[in-house]
């Protein structure tokens, strides 16, 4: 159970009402997610939180679903049952088929290991030129 | 410092040779990465992950950069130095731009900050379909 | 469902008891939260966590309410469910208000995302200083 | 190493001029943190992250001592050594004393293992009312 | 909910069909835990996971109970819920009393607490000769 | 570099000074590690640490070398530089033989893993009586 009361869809606080119209039409989605419904609590931070999200999530040099793996790959990483849940739907809706999830998990699951090992091992990063 | 002698390049243990050997020639360079010369340190183990790094990182439904970009993520958010410096320097490799660099981290860093405001709220996944 | 048998409330223990009555007389609550029936399952460990927590928590150079939104923060970083919900209670007992909660949130989103970042670049820390 | 080459502080590209002025005005500093020079790498990331730190982080109806105690706690926890120095000088500054840091580093340290141990049980948070 | 369709017990994927015959031969249970019919969804995946743990888990050096520990105190650290319970279970059915369970989590939130306070005061490794 | 000035071995607080006697005396070393240097600018949360850690650590109804190995495990799912060269060290004047330390990494590798794989599809726990 959220530990806020979720502010309803129809809510009439302006801030509140401008960015759930937005999110309803750059996502082309007719109900807003629980996430902003809880955030919305604090307007001026829902508006910070949205904003950015939505400059950083539009395609830009990197396309819309990697974008989408990044965030699915993060959150997994991380544990965070809503997100994992959110970011696979948008990873299924951008064009991504169960093959290419279960191949994305495998490097999930993969460089979570490796990253351990590599922690466990106390190694030292290889001396080569820096990339750019 | 590594935590164990780090096995010399020339190792002639046999496995540890036949894995140093296919190491780089998959990966095409002229050196064996630090963390391989760690797990030497127990030749079964290097093998069992060899073998199945090169089985999950090989072109599949998935494309070789994205799955470089997903395991830099991963790496990213568990703060692992050796696996973000050689992750980023295969990117690189793999034709990742500077911009496109920064456009990745920028996901990165958005849903490491979204996954704990989820979590922060207790919100509930959205009710909805199963993506597959 | 936990994975053992929560002890219940009216435990003959001693040391269970002793720690249960300091528990309620302590926090001013009239029943004992379940991460503590769950500890007692090994009462040792249990005194000893409560006799630390209890020490730690009192008010000293930093206020309760402080300490409370410390214990927030980190639960919220880990994703700890229970934590979480235990702690946003206890701060709003303690006069947190919502629209503080917002910004505590906020400011705990954006060093989660701030710390990836600086992970990211590998970025060393800035030559200044000790503090003290 | 950083992984990307630190724009220099007397950069001439528009935003990273803007942002850079503003870093030094606002946190009355006279050189500019390396994280920034970093994420200066992708100037529009750069000047996102900027705007909504500056925020995020102004007094509001939380102080901004506090903020900076639940920056560092979030940063403890995530292990940031970048970020662990940068919050503990901005907490010195701002008044916190050696004593007060145990304190906090205490509850940092505490519920990082109360988090874990109620994660460990798979304790269910308690039944009561919503906070707000 | 799984955001896959777990795979039945009883599926005839060639792939599938052994890898799910022999994890019920080598674990002595008549089901198929949950995480291998998701994962049975990539079934080169299933194989590869499957067979690196059989590998990694069958006594060697250390004991089998042991190693169940060490997965134990890795999920608990990672607050995985489903590989606590998996992992809780497999400890007791290897004979780990209740008692000792109390013991392993003790250490287990110990060291999250002392990892995060070593990490919070930036402490370096104190000088020694490499253990090995 | 520490955030803190490190407690000289020869402080003469009076707290300090018995506690360091003590770390000296129970772990049968002549020096005191550096995380016990800096935990010393506050004496009683030292205390309150080694105490703890103290009675926690002590051979119970788990062997010492268990109860290491299980520190190490912890401090590599965490990622914390200094308690892994510790435990590491530790584990092995314990006994543990690099051929062991390998296989206790491969468990540690593998089930960072598995946790992700388990959160990645969000998968339930098996139903199955509860252990104890």
């Amino acid at each position: 159970m959220p530990t806020v009361p979720l502010i309803p869809e129809d809510s009439d606080h302006p801030t509140v009402r401008r960015v759930f119209d937005d999110i309803k039409a750059t996502k082309k989605i007719d109900f807003i997610p629980n996430v902003w419904r809880a955030l919305a609590t604090h307007p001026e931070h829902l508006e910070l939180c949205w904003t950015r999200l939505k400059a950083i999530m539009a395609p830009g040099k990197v396309d819309a679903l990697t974008k989408e793996i990044v965030a699915l790959a993060v959150s997994a990483t991380n544990g965070c049952n809503y997100c994992i849940n959110s970011h696979t739907a948008a990873c299924q809706k951008l064009g991504l088929t169960l093959e290419q999830l279960g191949e994305v998990l495998a490097v999930v699951g993969l460089f979570n290991q490796m990253n351990k090992l590599a922690d466990s091992y106390q190694v030292e990063p290889d001396l080569r030129p820096r990339p750019w």
